[in-house]
């Protein structure tokens, strides 16, 4: 009997999560999966209850369950807190805790959603880039970090940056043995694009080294390139289709993970895995917590839904019920249903929907 | 008498400097502003002549000239090099001993060139965005750095992100003043947005802290907003327009720059500034070296020629002579002109032209 732990979270996170817990529990049936859902607190939330971004029970029964489903954390009420207590340190908190150091991320078009993107459609066409972002490393947790008063009175803030060959072998080992299955599945070579500053910054220089001494070891049959950080997030403007596998570190994971989502025009419709080294996962929409619409039934649930397809496929081996999730949803976006964020007004035939009512049309395809 | 160091550097560095050099000379003559030409060594050239990517000789020149322009360098033939060798870091020295840490990059739609874009016309038509980059601090020049060898035998490469209160009001100031300067011209409100990953990293933390501090005692008159780097850069290809001075760190900068260029489809047309405390700077093209198309006359000297024009309008307070450039860029844009990488095959009217003769045809002009 396995156990999923849903963190809603902040935000739209309690909306969003309403509707992926109903489907889930649907694919739970009629899959027979024998899933037990379970319920906990994570960020705003758990500091509203606990006084903790992450309260030590969350994280006991995180590391219990099999997979962990989280909506999203953070908003202004929060801000204010004393840095080491906010909403997000309870997110990077959970990903450090259990190991998560591979953050999966497609940024896939959907053809019925071509036209949301502020980007000319021939060039996104068929779309279906995978980031593999390094996730409990780099600039995100390295020490020394704080602010300090100098000895002139003014102050310095500082963070550090830092990657050893092991962190790197094993974040490369994940993004070629993808590029190796998504090759097998599309027939396409297998391609995988490192993203490093290394015309600069040391720490990345080695991560160029390892990245090409892996390939030339035991990937030879993946094509390897290298692309400095400014010019990745050039050439995923001018022609993202160029890219089949990306990986780099955590910070430049972040950046650019958002901004190929941004390309599709959807980002409301992404989901992300983030897994040990065991293929246990966390799995949560690309988007965060949107706290400018969060309450008012207008959110995208399907990122939401779509995370535990690639739940379903990554930790639990299911892939026929994530196929049937991600076909239902396929299923709802030609039949026109659209919540604000990929609603095109100038397009025929669409009928703008609520976040519980999206679910609801997701629920009846199923 | 104002002296002008040009450095060529590596790849189309000659090519474009060649062209640049025919028009600053021009209006020196026509405008009689008493300039004075030299040429130095910095880049691959460096190394290949004295060994060293920014030889004392070059450095002493720059010191003592009122301004630089510089082409581009770097190029696979010194990638090999010890890193503290090679071509980048002559750039990166020169930018640090002239004390160059305000970067302008100016990312602005010629509505000429409106369809070289995979970006839709609607989302970038009349597109005009300053962004105001830290370039002496930061990750890129901060200690401690570089590769060690850790107790188990494994290797770990480090850097520090790092910046003091003092250098964020120093660039900080330079944002606010030009957002004035800019609302002045365009009769928009002035707006500022300070770009940060202030939910990570305690030295954006320091940055937004002090950012905000500087509007409410001194800039009132601006709009600040901010903005995390992974959201801004998902915003600049959602909605650029939302946007008129943008402000960050060094490495922020380099990715949001780079990425603001290319939304408007011509980084062959984007120049930039380099300025110290007192004005002094140093004018160079947003592009880079392109050693894939280096001696082939194919290279577009336009960011370069705007390049002078930012030149004299910022250093040598020339605006006459500043506009005459960019009038003349222009004029030649409207006769149909292209070099290869702003040409769009689609569109009738158009004459592909190499280096040398863009560059002739803006010297005509003038
Ligand atoms: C909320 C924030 C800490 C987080 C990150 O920077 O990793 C988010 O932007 C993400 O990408 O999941
Ligand atoms: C060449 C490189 C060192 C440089 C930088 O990163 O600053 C370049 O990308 C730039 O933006 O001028």
């Amino acid at each position: 009997m396995a156990t999923v732990l849903t963190l809603a979270g902040d935000g739209i996170g309690p909306e969003i999560m309403a509707q992926a817990i109903n489907v889930l529990k649907r694919v739970n049936e009629t899959f027979d999966l024998g899933l037990t859902l379970e319920e906990g607190l994570i960020g705003g939330v758990a500091i509203d209850a606990t006084g903790e971004p992450l309260p030590e029970e969350t994280l006991t029964r995180a590391r219990a369950a099999d997979a962990v489903l989280l909506g999203a954390v953070g908003g202004p009420k929060w801000d204010a807190i004393e840095r080491s207590k906010r909403p997000e340190r309870g997110l990077l908190k959970i990903r450090s805790a259990l190991g998560l150091f591979a953050n999966l991320r497609v940024a896939k078009l959907y053809p019925q959603l071509a036209n949301a993107s502020s980007i000319k459609p021939e060039i996104i066409k068929g779309l279906d880039l995978l980031i593999v972002r390094e996730l409990t490393g780099g600039i995100y947790f390295g020490e020394p970090r704080g602010i300090r008063t100098l000895e002139n009175g003014e102050q310095q803030g500082y963070n550090t940056m830092v990657y050893s060959t092991s962190e790197i072998e094993r974040i490369g080992k994940v993004a070629f043995e993808l590029a190796q299955t998504r090759t097998a599945a599309s027939g396409n070579p297998a391609r995988v694009c490192s993203v490093d500053k290394a015309n600069v910054l040391e720490v990345t220089e080695l991560w160029k080294q390892t990245i090409t001494k892996m390939q030339q070891a035991d990937y030879s049959d993946v094509a390897l390139s290298h692309m400095y950080a400014d010019n990745a997030c050039m050439q995923l403007i001018r022609d993202p289709k160029q890219f089949d596998v990306m990986v780099t570190g955590n910070m430049f994971g972040d950046i650019l993970s958002d901004e190929a989502a941004m390309l599709t025009g959807s980002i409301g419709m992404l989901p992300s895995a983030s897994l040990d080294e065991a293929g246990k996962g966390m799995y949560e929409p690309c988007h965060g917590s949107a706290p400018d619409i969060a309450g008012q039934d207008k959110a995208n649930p399907l990122a939401t839904i779509l995370s535990v397809a690639m739940m379903l496929r990554y930790t639990f081996k299911q892939e026929a019920a994530a196929q049937a999730i991600e076909q239902a949803v396929s299923d709802v976006l030609d039949d026109g249903l659209r919540t604000p964020d990929i609603l095109d007004k100038t397009e025929a035939g669409l009928t703008q929907v609520g976040c519980q009512q999206m679910g609801e049309a997701v629920l009846a395809k199923l």
